[in-house]
């Protein structure tokens, strides 16, 4: 998250009294290409990308604000990205990245305030909770895709200017006497540095907590020596040095990575239908029933055995299913988060054969040293990531017809709770297969959550026997006994139970509060180890949303809503 | 936290419309004993000693609601933390401890929801956090000083009621039929079970994911084979066998324990006295500045040298100076943080000779295995903790006289920062000898953090090297450059620009937004790994906090508020 310097906002207009109340947020839209970026500019020489931030300061998602000094807004976001995706993917040749800015002095202001001023308590939350994904997804490029972010802050990083470099490998600041970094939503705003900052300082750039408290408070920032000792960023380079100094770094990075070069995989549109209680693509439909705030999401297996071998996955590309399946699962729920907040349950369902599922799956594991399978575990990875920290409850529903194996068994074990069918519905398809499931190596490590532990490592935490078994089960077809027995599943219940239970069950779901249960998942999600990603999305976050919503940030006297009116924060000054 | 049944609150009764605008709350005094307890029985029989909460129903802190159904509020647990104390130091003969409940039916309902309702965001606030800390004190005296707690549940255990059951070591709950451990505060309150019940369900109870889940959605609970199988119990026994049972479980842990017997401590009443801007002990005093929103808290060494040996330090009981200073500085950190939310910064010094107080340091790791040295030193370890969970800006002021050695700059490391002037106040003593500190082992492993860190693992995280120079400089004098160059300092200065950056720092501390300061201090405050403790201090509380904000809980309408009115919360269904 955030900041602006004092003078880029407007004084003269004034923030809504009840923002809560404000008009209804805009639909948003996730598709975008680099031709159409309004906001970045994605460069490729070679084996170096530069990506150049330069904001339309009148191409803000929303009216009410200008997105100006670099400052930026979701839809800031949503290109970045994109951008990022299609490093991954189209660019096997790009070993490092650059980011930079396209202004002068200034580099990134961060979050634009007038944007989050005029905000509602849930268009911020879910605006942060995409920018760090965002950031984590920088991080994982550099980790493990052999794609170097540098940050070149050719200015001032200010705020959530600095948390995107903070995303970056390495940060090296120009060195012209002024610009600095700094976080200063502290002092000027009254809310933490949310989009990772304050997690990153300490645990990434590894800033001693006494330093990360100064510079936290200090709205003007560092720069020079002391950023560098004490951690804050990598080097300071003088103007005339600078752009030397990042293309080498850049090509030092280049030249220490895997990435094979070659032909990428263009990202193109997605097949999307979209009704106001539909939304399909070829291989997921989700069904909308706005009355019982819920909608049934619907995963299809693979219609045809997987291609031969790496080249022949290279050249079916966006085809190729399972990574069709992970683009389409991550745009909608990318959408039904930030479109759908009356939505608060998912159910999940698959239709499909579970032996080319697992052909499939059986595929990823085989051809993870090729770069574009890789590229798409990971993306799978960061794509189920995203379920474990949306705020809605997840029900998986398990049912003759059903191919929850493998990777899509993944979505069964992210889910809060599995109910499974045990043999058929005897009024509907009596002759019908009982559903089963099988569980495979790629639930036990090809696809860590962000604690570290694999889905069935969470799934028995601290019963090393039960994970024993279901270890050496792997591979096996579990009908819903077996499955129950194996601790796979919530439930296994026959038809005359089953479909009275998922009713009763969607239907106390409904009626519990919303609040009450995105707190609860987020704890039960994240038993065990906890690691930087998810000390951001727990601790950090947690706070950040507590803040949000205190009326020393918020309210009509907030700093939030005061900042740039000339006048500051008033604030009640008790300690909670 | 949290749960009554629901027809414990009377329902004619409203709750006030704006509650964090209702009168301010009573002063709080945590000074008690035995003789004086209302709502808890403490027996002793040999080795083994009963807890048995009997809540006077009018016996609540507050005006405003009855105590109906073992159902708790802040003086309720303030006893709890007596006996806890008590048992420890008074007790050494005592290896298990039965919790049990004085009522028929009803173990505990959990925190009064009449209270909670009542209650401001603040008060909520500061009560969990002290529960917490008592429960973390229960389970700490399981894992480190030899008593086991059983929690004998002979009634339900609901909410807040089975999450004291949760910090005790076992959990027997009465097999009469109806009796249930339950959660029921997400589908009753719209809260969350916040005082570590989501948290140690899967992280210590290891209850899987999905189960955990419908135990904290399921109002009135589990009981039975299946409490049993899924951890939430560890036991469920009939009437007739109940107290043999525990019996028998009371005296296998107390078999196990290395408890020595023999002559306890007597935890006499505190010599504390009191004006309105000044508090002073024996040991430590605290001067209160309303106007600058800060308190001076000044902590004295000890006068003399330590005594011979161990039987000459119980013999001075209460008045051993590592005692009776952890004493003082609990009950002082505990007043302040419930007494006084405006002073938002607490500035620590010490007055003494660094010599005496390294003698006593060095008897603390002498005499380690001394039952009372011990429970020392755990006692002051859970003081520490209480300061790093403390929502106040934490600054120490290091001068001449003052004596931060070993235990005493635990304080200091404690802290958000360090000031330390180099040299003397030349217009005031200039012939005083200028301020030096000392580190010991005490402050790499005597006292660990929650995060399971000592202090100076934690001030170098990630800085291997670093590290060890500080660990290579264990027991020697530093000057303030010498600290600064180790590390241990934020900052030294000479006097020409000490006492303005001091008086800078504070003021601009007391500028900025309490709110963002909780939250910056929170996440700086705790570095790298976190524990189940620190999950229950981060991810739990923070969401807790949260969720107390919100109107689906706190507002008019609100889950909370309309508790036992008949009608139910009526939520926003958004989720966020």
């Amino acid at each position: 998250m955030t900041v602006l310097a004092p003078n880029q906002s407007a004084p003269n207009q004034s923030a809504p009294e009840d923002v809560d109340a404000a008009a209804a947020p805009p639909k948003v839209e996730f598709d975008t290409a680099p031709d159409r970026y309004r906001h970045w500019k994605l460069d490729v020489d070679g084996e170096v990308a530069t990506v150049t931030l330069a904001v339309d300061e009148s191409g803000g998602l929303v009216p009410g604000y200008e997105l100006k000094m670099n400052s930026y807004d979701l839809g800031v976001d949503i290109e970045l990205y994109d951008a990022v995706q299609r490093l991954r993917f189209e660019h096997p040749e790009v070993k490092s990245v650059v980011m930079t800015g396209g202004l002068e002095k200034m580099f990134c202001a961060g979050a634009n305030i007038r944007m989050l001023a005029q905000s509602s308590h849930a268009w911020k939350v879910n605006f942060c909770k995409f920018t760090n994904e965002t950031r984590n997804g920088i991080e994982d490029a550099t980790d493990n895709s052999g794609q170097t972010w540098i940050a070149a802050l050719n200015g001032t990083a200010a705020g959530g200017g600095y948390e995107l470099a903070l995303a970056c490998d390495q940060i090296v600041l120009i060195d012209d006497g002024a610009s600095t970094v700094s976080l200063p939503e502290v002092p000027l705003l009254g809310v933490l540095p949310g989009t990772g900052g304050l997690t990153r300082v300490v645990d990434k750039r590894l800033v001693r907590k006494d330093r990360a408290d100064l510079f936290a408070t200090k709205a003007e920032g560092y720069r020079g020596a002391t950023a560098v000792d004490w951690g804050l960023i990598d080097g300071t380079v003088p103007r005339a040095k600078f752009d030397d100094e990042i293309s080498r770094r850049a090509g030092e990075a280049a030249s220490a990575s895997k990435r094979p070069g070659g032909e990428g995989v263009a990202l193109t549109p997605l097949d999307r239908t979209e009704t106001d209680d539909e939304i399909t693509y070829p291989h997921l439909s989700a069904k909308i029933d706005r009355a019982a705030r819920r909608v049934d999401i619907t995963v299809h297996g693979p219609d045809t055995a997987p291609p031969a071998d790496a080249a022949a996955v290279l050249s079916q590309g966006v085809n190729y299913w399972p990574f069709a399946v992970t683009r389409e699962l991550d745009d909608l729920i990318l959408r039904l988060r930030t479109n759908e907040s009356e939505l608060g349950t998912w159910v999940f369902r698959t239709s499909g054969d579970s032996e080319q599922v697992l052909a499939y799956d059986a595929q990823l594991t085989a051809l993870a040293d090729d770069w574009f399978v890789a590229e798409l575990v990971h993306y799978y990875k960061r794509t189920m990531k995203r379920l474990d920290v949306t705020s809605r409850s997840l029900i998986a529903v398990i049912e003759p017809g059903s191919c929850f194996a493998g990777l899509l068994l993944e979505i069964a074990l992210a889910s809060d709770r599995q109910y499974m069918l045990e043999g058929v519905y005897e009024d509907i398809d009596p002759e019908a297969d009982p559903a089963v499931i099988v569980a495979t190596k790629s639930n036990d490590g090809l696809f860590p959550m962000g604690n570290g532990l694999s889905r069935l490592e969470s799934r028995f935490w601290g019963h090393e026997g039960d994970l024993k078994s279901a270890r050496d089960r792997i591979g096996e077809k579990l009908d819903a006994r077996a499955a129950d027995e194996a601790g796979l599943v919530t439930m296994a219940l026959d038809d005359i139970d089953f479909e009275d239970e998922i009713r009763i069950v969607l239907e106390e779901r409904a009626s519990l509060s919303p609040d009450s249960l995105t707190g609860m998942e987020a704890n039960h999600r994240f038993v065990g180890p906890e690691t930087m990603e998810t000390k951001i999305f727990g601790r950090l976050t947690a706070w950040q949303n507590w803040i949000f919503i205190r009326p020393n940030a918020s309210g009509p006297e907030g700093a939030l809503r005061r900042y740039g009116s000339g006048q500051r924060g008033n604030y009640d000054v008790k300690r909670v």
